[in-house]
């Protein structure tokens, strides 16, 4: 294989035209054989083999900058930058990362996992060379659905203005996660529709040389026409018009010509914009079939492309409740920022398209267009991920929070995320809502309460939430009528003695191994599912302290800040000072990729170590241990 | 006076062209003499007096929505929704509120303070209206600085690709409150210069009437020449390509002209930008010649516009440390979001051009920008307010604190800021970075202590941060010779017994009067000033515990999550269960606008509540008062 003698991008530099064809051939072919073992971002990853192959043919890296939006589709570059070996380790425990990481290699010069970061990292670093007068290339590789969140478009505007010397490769998919959506969208689609005749080229090139230079009004009417004709000739003018030299659109599987046109660019002054169109999946057929579907993907077959079946998840069940909601609740509306899919929304679109908004990357104006439709009455749900929430802070504060509407946001992918690691990790999302006035919070301890908690939502007046993991549902038992929960109030799941666990989520399975392991032991804590942070149910947190108890908290999210500092809060406001509060939760460092279950047992997420906070407490608080 | 018969905009119906003309010379002069008392955003409210007149002439609100992007331009639709006799209370505390207000009016249908939502709340109104198949107008009226945020133009994108009824009115004040970046400004500034000729529109449109239906390429050429004459005609091309009407440019203060076309709007399907040019502090000479200083003002001499002489403010402190940091760092370089002024960093921009970068108003691009240029060895620092800041929380956590990278972050305006309100309170940055790894949080306790973190920054490696209010400094002496603070270290005041009060920041000024107040009485707490929120001297802590102190913490920022929140975790942590801790800091609501004075009383914010928690803790934990 010719791959394996490419162990650093230099060595692409002696391939000939046909060489690259090679490896391009191998690359897919690895791809496929190595993902089918480990799962990942496949149809991202398949069309862009040739784009990165030129990319490291025509450019130094890391001489020259290499920055990856999003960054999932980095595996091509990982293998090109002498990493091949350690593909079998993708996304596990301490193996491969699935995105870009400084410390595995010099090449990965900006790490991400969230989209529309690449163009403000590239006018960084493209600023910085400019001042240490430095020479180098400064390359940020963007797809077509990351080109619409705000912060990108904010980088495209300054790059624009200051026509720094920055290469945008606009990696056109077509579709980026989901069927792409906006008005850019729009206007690519046109400009891909567009045939490039060289003769109308040639032809109108003419006649702007034939435009005498005259004066006063005249000279401006022929400079708008000159301007005018230049749109026949460019496709692209928006981008122009942004300030950017556009190239395009290009055949994004065309080596020879990305090569062209890239070495082009190099040699251009100002911003370069190259347009080329890619195919997801390209070369595989089934992942060219589905591309969404195989964005990413766990094992499967690669003869077949059959996939194990998967079972029902939070996200499922949330799912298949909004469609039950909605038949009841006219008011309800569905917002997505570009995950449609990952929110399980597709079949509520389905049955109701009107109510479906699917925003495209566009976090921030998601959450305040959501507000907009409550102020009217509606009752949208901003279904969401917990790392994406992130992007739209200012405005749960600042519009909805603040204006205190009828936003629902149902926080997907929270808690540990398992192996897209520390940049999908939803770590945060407790403790930055808590301190925001006026919201309510509340995450279920299964998938049937999720349901309920949906319920609650939908009955309630004001901003409000609920957060549950990306993990298969427990399987319980789903209610078939739904009730709205008590706002504030917790469940007593055991009675028990001198220790109460108060569980807030999805980690309630886990709290509750942990009061079966130690009911086997004759220690009979009380099992609590807190069920909201904000309000907490303080009557039930004072009634623990005047009996006595001490209290564990386990919560999947930040230690800072989150549920159990909430707690600790609570009594520390009330009075009660002598309290012992244990709290179970992630620690203050960001977590890297592997299995949810290595994850927890990394930061002591895990019955044991919840049975054995138990267990000190015992005869902490009471002098003996009750056995 | 003519404008006191208007008290609804409905009483605008009856009056004749030439009326509407008197009413805004009124409104100006109203707007002049009634600031000139009280303070507020002049300029941007005398650049849309016809503007605003036009929009109640044209269309019905409350049933029509009118939203104002940012707020500060809301005066005159204020003036003629019935508030003109509350404006002598304008921005004091319980008078009216300097932005819109949905508990003041029905015609305030959205709340803002912030730039660049207005676009998404307009979608979200407008999809809300025809989904209950309501028929009404939606009107956003959004500056040329604003259109640049980011969740604008995700909104733009949205809107153009419904092709939604929308009408957005872009107020084109070619200066925002700074001088504006970006290539959308340049592209403004392109169509801004350009004539319409009328015969040319005419001599075009009969050309492309000429040209035959043919079929084939040919035929797809002939549309593409249609489209480039199109770009002849119409000067918004841009705003063209994404899918709206584009009227203009006009002239935003021919108050016929704006009734014309928006009355021409109101019957255009689809989304339509209208966009005119206005001159901020139209009619009043010296606001005229100087829009940044009249921007927001106090009070001042109406004859002569002068302004009482502002103190040295911690900002100003700032501003003169960077410029001396400047020489002494090469690698520092400065980086703010559209407020070189308010940032005070204007002087540092004149003495170094190339490094000062005003990237518009772009939150995130800015700190992600900041993030690039930190991967490339420089030392950014981001100057941002405290409440814009949570505009780039994603790429605060993703993007600089996930990498480690060395980003300072100098959070201006934190904590109370007085008669701008609830919009604008730095309330959340302690508690909503304090929960993120890697980071270093600071604050000083005067502006002497602001030179010395700001030293402090320069030489840590990593993402740190120090926050200062919008407060007059306190007149200190200023150390000529800056010295790196230890990192987590708290500084003891002053000794004493049984009780410590934590100040952590400026309210160290609010903390030591409390204890000039108690020393007086006899009572001798401990004064410490925190310094660091994170990390915590845990050290100090752990030895205020063995040693029996109860603790008093106090901070400007939510009492939620906070630093007092920080320190009993802490203590948890550690084991020690028995502390009493106090935390005086901001309860869990909106603060409104006021004097800081005001606001700090209302919240308890003040030597006096400090003083008494503190008398109240020493018979507490020592069973006798001493004194």
């Amino acid at each position: 294989m010719l791959l394996t003698t490419i162990n650093d991008p230099q060595d692409l530099k002696k391939c000939t035209s046909q060489q690259l064809h090679t490896l391009a051939s191998e690359i897919r072919q690895f791809l496929v054989e190595t993902l089918s073992q480990t799962g990942g971002h496949l149809a991202p990853n398949l069309g862009v083999v040739e784009l990165t192959l030129a990319l490291h043919y025509v450019f130094n890296s890391p001489k020259d900058k290499l920055i990856w939006d999003v960054g999932h589709q980095a595996y091509v570059h990982k293998m090109l930058t002498g990493r091949r070996e350690m593909f079998p380790t993708l996304r596990q425990y301490k193996g491969l990362c699935g995105f870009p990481k400084m410390i595995e290699s010099p090449h990965d010069v900006w790490e991400t996992g969230h989209s529309s970061t690449s163009l403000s990292a590239a006018m960084g670093m493209a600023t910085a060379r400019d001042l240490k007068k430095e020479k180098n290339h400064v390359v940020a590789v963007i797809g077509d659905g990351a080109l619409t969140g705000g912060m990108a478009l904010e980088a495209l505007n300054h790059i624009g203005h200051e026509r720094k010397n920055v290469i945008v490769v606009l990696n056109d998919n077509e579709m980026s996660i989901a069927p792409n959506v906006g008005a850019l969208h729009n206007y690519l689609g046109k400009i891909r529709s567009t045939e490039n005749y060289q003769w109308a080229k040639d032809e109108v090139e003419g006649l702007l040389k034939s435009i005498p230079a005259v004066g006063g009004k005249l000279a401006s009417i022929a400079e708008r026409f000159k301007d005018s004709m230049k749109y026949l000739l460019v496709s692209g003018v928006l981008f122009e018009e942004l300030g950017f030299t556009y190239i395009g659109p290009i055949d994004g599987h065309n080596m020879d010509l990305l090569v062209d046109t890239l070495k082009t660019a190099k040699q251009t002054k100002g911003p370069v914009l190259i347009h080329a169109i890619t195919k997801k999946g390209k070369g595989y057929a089934p992942a060219e079939a589905d591309s969404v579907k195989w964005h990413g993907i766990g094992t499967y077959k690669i003869e077949s492309g059959d996939t194990p079946k998967s079972a029902p998840t939070y996200t499922s069940v949330f799912a298949d409740t909004m469609i039950e909601l909605a038949a009841e609740y006219k008011s309800l509306v569905a917002v997505t920022p570009a995950m449609p899919a990952g929110s399980g929304l597709i079949p509520f679109g389905q049955k109701y398209p009107d109510r479906l908004f699917d925003v495209g990357i566009a976090e921030q104006h998601a959450c305040t267009f959501a507000a907009g439709l409550a102020t009217q009455g509606l009752k949208p749900v901003l279904a969401i991920y917990s790392t994406f929430l992130q992007r739209a802070y200012d405005q749960l504060i600042h519009d909805v929070a603040r204006q205190k509407l009828n936003v629902v946001f149902a926080v997907d992918r929270a808690g540990l995320v398992g192996a897209d690691g520390e940049t999908h990790q939803g770590m945060y999302d407790i403790a930055f809502m808590r301190i925001i006035p006026n919201m309510v919070i509340m995450a279920p301890k299964d998938e049937n309460e999720l349901r309920h908690m949906m319920k609650t939502a939908m009955e309630y007046d004001g901003p409000i939430s609920y957060r549950y993991p990306r993990l298969p549902a427990r399987g319980v038992t789903l209610d078939k009528e739904l009730q709205a929960l008590p706002i504030g109030k917790a469940e007593i799941v055991r009675e028990g003695k001198k220790v109460a666990i108060l569980s807030f989520g999805h980690v309630f399975e886990i709290a509750e191994q942990a009061v079966n392991q130690l009911n086997a032991e004759g220690i009979r804590p009380m099992l609590v599912n807190a069920r909201f942070c904000k309000p907490l149910d303080e009557e039930l947190l004072f009634r623990l302290a005047k009996e006595g108890y001490d209290i564990v908290t386990v919560e999947e999210g930040s230690e800072m800040g989150g549920f159990g500092s909430a707690v600790i809060e609570c009594y520390n406001r009330a009075g009660y000072y002598g309290m012992n509060v244990q709290i179970v939760a992630v620690p203050d460092y960001f977590v890297e990729h592997g299995s949810v279950k290595e994850q927890r047992q990394e930061v002591g997420l895990t019955a044991e170590n919840i049975a054995s906070r138990v267990r000190a407490l015992m005869p902490i608080s009471k002098g003996v241990l009750e056995a």
